[in-house]
């Protein structure tokens, strides 16, 4: 594959950029478009989806997925009734490594006159790393993968065998994805959600769990989901952590649990999909109030207060369209996330910079400053909150999650959460 | 009253002293031994204990005792059907201010020769500041206090017409405290108990509010508790707070929370006592289960599971013994006081300190070295928990708890924390 003609100066940026893994994106995806027939399946699906071997795949390679992979070959490796080989489907980019980097000076000693360079003398296939140096360079360095993990670029080659498919692609790739996904799909498998996303459809919330079942026209029952309070590099260096894994039916739990636990991953299993992805979503709108109250002072007991009313109305907001079981929210997906989120993620940093700074600073330039290209999530995601709490009337029965839209899209002070923690009902029995 | 001929040394310590208000401990403290009724009731308490107005009154002024103090205080001087006044009784110490300092100086010139001091004429009855100014001097010192609360010493002035008492003494005061409110109290009077404190007895939890019926001889119904994630000078400078009121009967939550709540000290309301007194102990022994983790690096994520794990073990031990309403887990006593005390606490301080430090200093000596003389609880409770873990055979159950224990009771490192939390077991949906 040849690219254009690359100028000296675009050689130069190439190498300053890839200290910090410069990626050309391929376009080696293949989308398979000439594949005619859809699969479709409208039958209810086995317990478990085939006879074993059963087959494991991953799709999407970034930290999370890759982790996941990691954590499945691990199991897979031990367990009888599981293929050893976990494909892990990923864009395949070219990645300019270290290494590469005295490849692609000599490259350019060579092309120099003709001003051509063959792309494969100049970096290396993220594929081609994952394959042979069995570590994931770009999105999860320095962590040494199984070697039963196979990198494959093509989607029919990945999934095409796959009892189950764990969905590992960032959430705005994931209605692409499954329009690939779609053609190579075993009628019987399951598919596990890692999106922590959700969507807003007609004035509801609508987990991604519901997007894929839509999108593949499968059985609702066949889409699990695996959330919790994890930080992809940590799990991936096996620090300590536990999870949640969501399915609807418990044989599928049985099924499946074991090929995710790890004694550094603890998996506490459970029958219900919604409410992990909609805490896993809304839990960084409480996380947003966490950072604006710290940013003005607020000590450990009005951060707890705050903690807890929150929980409260995510939990209220939840149940007003799903029924998720008590327990539910006493899992790692949610209790724990909520913790996590709001002792150490992105989200409570900027909104703290953002109260220390008198709100004069928008979030968008501080996302820009404090957050190296990653983005905000509870600012985003406060917006589509406050549009159904007005459409449904709920802005006095969720006053805290209505309070922070305020704060992060009008121009409301910060300190307004502390009026309206004053004014939150409390939930008093019998009175 | 005459003290005995102080020496010039003594006269020299006590205005060193001073500056952190020595106190000479009053045996001023009325028993009233010559009381000979014991009052007994046995009958039904009414809903609200008599007709209005009604008297609420406070024993005990530490820093806890006098904020809930202010707010009762607060709330009565505007509630029509309550008496204005709050009596706060308390052991009527000899303080020694600043301003006593120049007194103390005149006295010794005058009394040398004699060698005999009045003691009022060296210190302040701690009565006499809160009632003049409106403060309290020692406990809750540059707070001020509403002019509604009137230090009161005599038990049976204090509380022989209140409707309402609040139970504010130190744990360890409990049962002396009560021996005297008994010959004073109101048969319909509800006590409200503020302590954290616990009892084992007979292999079980037995929480304060239960020896408090016992010792008063009066209807379980009559006594409740107010418990939550308070830090007293947070919440006596205002700092927003919540807190949860406990009652077995609807109707006196109906009656009692309006003299509580405030803007900043909001009530939630719950027909149940043993829940918020439990939680209120036994989080202890998660916070220094919390810290031996932290001070041996564990990330948010880790340490959020460990969070979530020590709540659910709190929560099944209790509920062993107890049948707690769901909702009572999420109230400020619970939920965020478990987070508060993760957060901040001297327990999670202090383990932290102890992991840091390889082990190697025991909790007694760090305990004085980083507490300026508070006390540890959680490495206390840790003790009778696993007595009681060992005789019904739930250290397998209850692994956390247990592994906390081996820590601060035995020779296991802090490191085994970790090695526990791999094992143990979770609670998954039909598995």
């Amino acid at each position: 594959m040849k690219y254009g003609r690359p100028s000296r100066l675009t050689a130069a940026i190439a190498i300053v950029l890839a200290a910090c893994h410069f990626t050309w994106l391929g376009s080696e995806q293949d989308k398979s478009e000439s594949v005619a027939a859809v699969l479709t399946n409208t039958s209810k699906p086995r317990a478990s989806s085939s006879n074993p071997p059963w087959n494991a795949a991953v799709v999407g390679a970034g930290s999370w997925g890759t982790t996941v992979a990691k954590m499945i070959a691990m199991n897979t490796a031990k367990l009888k009734n599981w293929e050893n080989r976990v494909n892990l489907q990923l864009i395949d980019e070219m990645v300019v490594t270290d290494e590469d980097l005295y490849k692609l000076k000599d490259a350019l000693v060579r092309t120099n006159g003709t001003g051509v360079i063959e792309a494969d003398s100049v970096g290396s296939r993220l594929s081609k790393i994952i394959n042979t140096r069995h570590v994931n360079a770009k999105y999860l360095p320095r962590v040494p993968l199984p070697t039963n993990i196979v990198a494959e670029p093509d989607m029919q080659v990945a999934i095409g065998d796959a009892d189950v498919i764990v969905l590992g692609v960032p959430d705005q790739f994931v209605k692409s994805s499954l329009s690939v996904i779609k053609h190579f799909l075993k009628p019987s498998a399951r598919i596990i959600v890692l999106s922590k996303g959700m969507e807003f459809e007609n004035n509801a919330l609508v987990p991604v769990s519901e997007v894929v079942t839509r999108e593949l026209g499968i059985d609702g029952d066949q889409v699990c989901v695996l959330i919790g309070a994890n930080i992809a590099i940590e799990v991936a260096v096996e620090k300590f952590s536990e999870s949640t894994l969501g399915c609807r039916r418990t044989e599928d739990l049985a099924w499946l649990k074991p090929i995710f636990e790890q004694p550094f991953f603890r998996i506490g299993a459970v029958t219900n999909v919604e409410g992990p992805q909609l805490c896993g979503a809304l839990k960084n709108v409480i996380a947003i109030g966490k950072g604006l109250i710290a940013g003005q002072g607020a000590s450990a007991n009005t951060i707890s207060a705050l903690m807890r009313i929150g929980m409260k109305e995510m939990r209220g907001i939840i149940s007003e369209f799903y029924d998720v079981p008590e327990r539910v929210w006493w899992e790692s997906c949610c209790f724990a996330d909520v913790i996590t989120t709001c002792l150490a993620g992105r989200n409570q940093h900027v909104a703290e910079q953002f109260a220390r700074r008198g709100g004069k600073v928008s979030f968008e330039m501080l996302e820009a400053e404090l957050l190296n290209g990653q983005r905000l999530q509870g600012t985003v995601t406060a917006v589509p909150v406050h549009d159904l709490l007005v459409h449904k009337r709920w802005t006095k029965k969720y006053p805290f999650f209505e309070a922070v839209y305020q704060v992060v899209a009008t121009k409301a002070p910060p300190g307004s959460i502390f009026r309206v923690l004053e004014t939150v009902p409390q939930s008093d029995d019998g009175l």
